[in-house]
């Protein structure tokens, strides 16, 4: 039996879009309202496994959902890429001229703000998610409306795409972890990823001290993104994801940071992601 | 003459504390409704300075306000940190018992969500702005209606504080930036204090690379944040701050930076700041 996938967002969304081409095309998604439902859903059982997406090549980070994951508890067990491609999808056998109303999530339409204002003129409705406002136009049997959505929305509410790919900036691709429970996240075979949480001391050199070691055994840091500690004013924490060959680079960078951390805490070790498209 | 200190949000708001700190309690101040605008205000000259918000202690730095600095080639000229202290304020007279609402920015109810869950049972309604809750409670003289905002805002409209310091977490600072346009960022004395852009190479160990030159001059880095490079997808940029004793080693600590970074940038060199609380 398939375990459940939560996600955040609805039916036909770019989580579940990722969901699919991590765990297959007969995956089971969960859809959840907020990413700290994903995180309970995975804590308490209800779910096997969580897909959250963590950081966005243009947007950058998505700094409370690090957050989540370690209050949770929960492990890093893979990761996926996907290119964010929106389309402009209505009920068929619309023609373009027909339509006189958009729907989607702000930050959709933003993303297509240079195709949305050469055409129309069309009266641009923010909703709550991009995939939800096509399902409402197929359930509400919306003329005259059309909706801003991934391809897998358009399948799943049997749309019909009227302009393809009409996001402006190509190069946007957004990076989600697979997440598990500790008993959960079985030995990865041959791992070539880690992610880690560490903070250093405030003397002068520590973080490049740090670095240093991981550098020595080979490994590449592919990110490094500081926190605030909130109990302790001006003080960081750092998250670092490490991209190695063999997992015994890994354990030696992890015995040479003991002494230059504290609160050195591996968040999952599993396997280099592909990107999507 | 004084010139204009654009900053982001209203009258009474937690940028004019700051700006009455860092200018003096005769600052004048021009609200701003974005960032973007404080941004344009200084960068056209219609403002003589701007005062922003970069990092909150809790809630972690303003990405997006990194990214507008850098477009918009401003120089940080100084720093102020400002304890985020939150009152409950109504016009004068009432008794608590006698409120039945309270407005407020949803992150100030949020932050005094304890104190507000203790008492009432309120009404909670989420307003743009912590000081233009309070402002409307004046100019509408209304009664049974209080807010939540700085001290300042109870002080310009007249209300009466009924309950002081009622945010549940009490080591909660923002730190602000003082922007000026290039060349109205007269050479500070004695500064002790820079903040840096730079982007590394991909190979590996660069970033220890960089920061090793930084300690080796003696120099602390406060601070360290990565940021993606939209046009490069999964390379980032660094934003840095150094605080050192003595310019030398700020200057010593550039030469030795540049063959290992690309894209050098110093956005300031300034006073460290003080916090007001």
């Amino acid at each position: 039996m398939l375990s459940t996938v939560a996600i955040q967002g609805f039916e036909g969304s770019f989580h579940q879009i990722a969901a699919r081409h991590y765990f297959g095309p007969a995956a089971l998604t969960a859809p959840c309202a907020t990413f700290g439902e994903v995180v309970r859903q995975v804590s308490s059982g209800t779910a096997g496994h969580g897909l959250m997406a963590i950081e966005n090549s243009i947007a950058g980070s998505i700094l409370p959902n690090y957050n989540l994951l370690r209050q949770a508890g929960l492990r890093v067990t893979g990761e996926v890429y996907l290119q964010i491609r929106q389309h402009l999808m209505a009920l068929p056998g619309q023609p373009l001229d027909d339509i006189r109303e958009v729907h989607s999530h702000p930050m959709a339409l933003l993303q297509c703000a240079d195709f949305l204002s050469q055409h129309g003129p069309w009266r641009l409705v923010e909703t709550e998610d991009t995939a939800l406002s096509a399902q409402r136009i197929r359930e509400g049997l919306r003329t005259g409306t059309a909706a801003v959505a991934g391809k897998l929305a358009a399948e799943l509410f049997d749309l019909e795409i009227l302009a393809k790919d009409i996001h402006s900036e190509k190069k946007n691709y957004t990076r989600f972890l697979v997440v598990d429970r500790p008993e959960n996240a079985a030995a990865v075979v041959a791992p070539n990823k880690a992610s880690l949480y560490f903070h250093t001391t405030h003397a002068q050199g520590s973080l490049a001290q740090v670095l240093i070691r991981i550098a020595d055994q080979g490994i590449n840091l592919s990110k490094l993104q500081s926190f605030p500690i909130p109990a302790k004013t001006w003080h960081y924490y750092f998250h670092a994801d490490l991209e190695f060959d063999d997992p015994a680079q890994l354990e030696a960078a992890l015995q040479a940071m003991k002494p230059v951390t504290e609160g050195l805490e591996v968040l999952g070790i599993y396997h280099k992601g592909t990107t999507h498209k």
